[in-house]
């Protein structure tokens, strides 16, 4: 088997083999198959596609390229949850502590961010403390013994997806659906879990700007998903506007525990509950109307937020700033952005919301890049809202004022407005399961 | 300007700029842009391809990667004829030595076989003494002096293409009519002639095996070559059956001789005549009626072989084997290949034949292949003949008996049979200049 012959054989839209892809993943890792003939692959691959088993055998070789965690030592029902990424996206703070209070054990790998998106371990050290860098054995005892732990990826994760990736991050052949698929879902196998709930991003913040690409991943990634023996299905959640009002990771932590509080702004705690439930339907807790009620009432109750001081004490974190989050370090300077122009929002270009963010510290321009847990904003109005001139669009917090001309201006280009009303959106569009798209638009 | 942002601009379709192109090609050269970003950007050529504007931007880009040959100290209109290679094509014996016997300049650089194709220079260098590697000076001096010389590619010439056709060599990227344009013509135009004739061969045992797709490159060279200045035009020649009967280094020379003396197969002698007298066209000796005149008087007199026996005198070659061909030494081994069965020979796989002559050891397999000159064959049956079961249908030559076996079953699998005569196909199937085509079909 030449890779030679596997790049025409993809160039000219026939299918690989199991064996083929096999050969390929493990040549390629083992530096016996050189990058310039992975990214001719790669480019083929980006025009002429992958079927579903083509897709799953790339995703199990990929996944079977590292660790496999086991998770056998924790008891009952392991249900993951993976976001595609997003603006203000603090879900996974918010339902992983909803679920752990139902029942479910939820032992999550979770990532940093990079560029306009936020990563769940980032916000999480924003709380004194915390760590993330958790052994295998103390990361089980804490999930079964709290029922949550959120640490980072560690050991040997899906090696080949790492060298692949950074491989199509500069030969331009990230945007292929089953590459992307492949890439993520090689991670979740890898990560144990027994259930798997992916909320898949779709607008001008995600990753995915259009629809109908957003649902076709999501298909993929659950078939991989179902293929390999775990119960699988996705969500379609809107990012064409930041999830909630805060960017930032302090803010984020706070707006979070304000859900917790069941005082969380409408369209973060309806996307959280929509997850919520689904992850305690996957995980076998009754028919998705009873989960939507188990996962409000861990809310009202105070066991979620409960749940989540649990989990920070767990790994070590001050869970005073949960307990009460004007304990969290503020940032010395703020600015109030104010709108140039009266109207309706019509639109937020939420990827600008994220580099705005970015730029006065929250978030990492490169991969070296110091984050500052204290940076970020608090968005004053969004799409839908009305504006008079010189209202405060957003708040913006940094430690140095030069960085907020900067920031102001971005993001001022990420809002457009309108004399009429925008039409209202959903903030979930679909649900799909091995069984079927099931759409709310 | 980014490579990464010139490799996602050809993905999405777009044409890339002079200017871009110009960046990529003079980055690529000087080690700036590593293989696997350029492997992915021509994987997206492959794919996307390029308009007119950019291949001739690409053309002279590589043309002037390195070295321009400086023909201007040679008198009169110098023409270059290149093949896109085929088995069994000794053209270029033949026409540069009637060319130059009609007066027209001949400095023509050509190269080595590899795989089925073999190459010019290796066929010189079955004479006795013949030097190919020949100094630039030394070189104009013998085209002034005799008229036509024929050398191997020396100095720096179009070093871009070297190092991208050795990239798409092993990235299958090879087959994409703008790359091939371009890697064929950079040299062309690198090598300073006025006048450029193609013969872009087609079929079985030529590299574009689909006639259209043979015109289509035809018209891109031509394209590219009146762009840059240069009288350009193409013959589309027929490579679905080898060219004469011999294949083979001596073998071919002995052909071109015969041809020479007006002996030759006919099918060798009309490609050539047609080629000649389009040579003498280019360089403006007339009319194309006309000009097949003055080709064939170049032959019938005898001039045109007294100015091969000349130019073979001038690099040091015994013009002792082209006065007399039984002067050259011939295979220890011969071998009579019998045909299993009875009919007419319906087909030639062409490729097969030129396999079958280098496992004789008349080709190079690899680049580092040593070539016996004697090792070949002769047909003595082509597609049209009718065979009667035990006849022969080539002679087989090599330096050992243990090579027939291989070779004879490889050729045998290159013939096909049916009980009717088949189809007449034209020699010439087209000729393409800047104005269009014209069809012989």
């Amino acid at each position: 088997m030449r890779m030679y012959d596997l790049i025409v054989k993809k160039k000219n839209g026939k299918a690989l083999s199991k064996e083929e892809i096999g050969a390929m993943i493990r040549g390629y890792v083992a530096d016996e198959i050189p990058d310039y003939q992975m990214s001719a692959m790669l480019m083929a691959i980006c025009f002429q596609g992958m079927n579903a088993e083509e897709t799953t055998a790339l995703t199990m070789e990929m996944a079977h390229s590292g660790d496999m965690v086991d998770l056998s030592s924790i008891e009952g029902v392991k249900v993951d949850k993976h976001s595609t990424g997003g603006v203000g996206d603090k879900t996974t703070l918010v339902i992983a502590a909803v679920a752990a209070a139902c029942g479910v054990k939820v032992a999550k790998m979770s990532g940093r961010g990079l560029g306009h998106t936020g990563g769940t371990i980032d916000k999480l050290e924003a709380i004194p403390g915390m760590k993330t860098a958790i052994d295998q054995k103390k990361f089980c005892e804490i999930v079964n013994r709290v029922g949550v732990s959120v640490v980072g990826q560690s050991g040997n994760l899906a090696p080949a997806d790492k060298k692949l990736y950074a491989l199509r991050d500069v030969t331009g052949t990230v945007d292929s659906i089953p590459l992307i698929a492949a890439s993520i879902m090689s991670k979740k196998l890898a990560s144990g879990s027994d259930c798997i709930l992916l909320d898949v991003k779709t607008g001008s913040g995600a990753f995915m700007k259009d629809l109908e690409d957003s649902i076709e991943l999501a298909k993929c990634m659950v078939s991989i998903g179902e293929q390999a023996g775990r119960q699988t299905m996705a969500v379609i959640t809107d990012m064409d506007i930041p999830l909630g009002n805060a960017i930032g990771n302090s803010l984020e932590v706070i707006e979070a525990v304000d859900t917790l509080h069941g005082q969380g702004p409408d369209d973060l705690t309806e996307v959280c509950l929509t997850l919520a439930s689904n992850m305690l339907y996957l995980a076998g807790k009754g028919g998705i109307r009873a989960c939507r009620k188990i996962a409000e009432d861990a809310v009202s109750s105070g066991r979620a937020l409960r749940k989540l001081v649990e989990m920070v004490e767990a790994q070590d974190g001050d869970s005073s700033v949960i307990l009460d989050p004007g304990e969290f370090a503020e940032a010395p300077y703020s600015f109030e952005v104010k709108s140039d122009q009266s109207g309706y929002v019509s639109h937020m270009d939420t990827e600008q919301c994220g580099i705005a963010s970015m730029v006065l510290g929250a978030g990492r321009e490169t991969k070296d890049s110091i984050i500052d847990y204290t940076a970020g904003m608090i968005l004053r109005k969004k799409t839908g809202d009305y504006v008079e001139k010189g209202d405060t669009l957003a708040v913006l917090f940094a430690s140095s004022e030069g960085l907020f001309p900067k920031a102001e201006a971005i993001l001022k280009t990420a809002y457009s407005f309108s004399l009429e009303k925008p039409a209202e959106k959903p903030l979930v569009f679909a649900k799909v399961t091995i069984d079927g798209v099931e759409r709310y638009l």
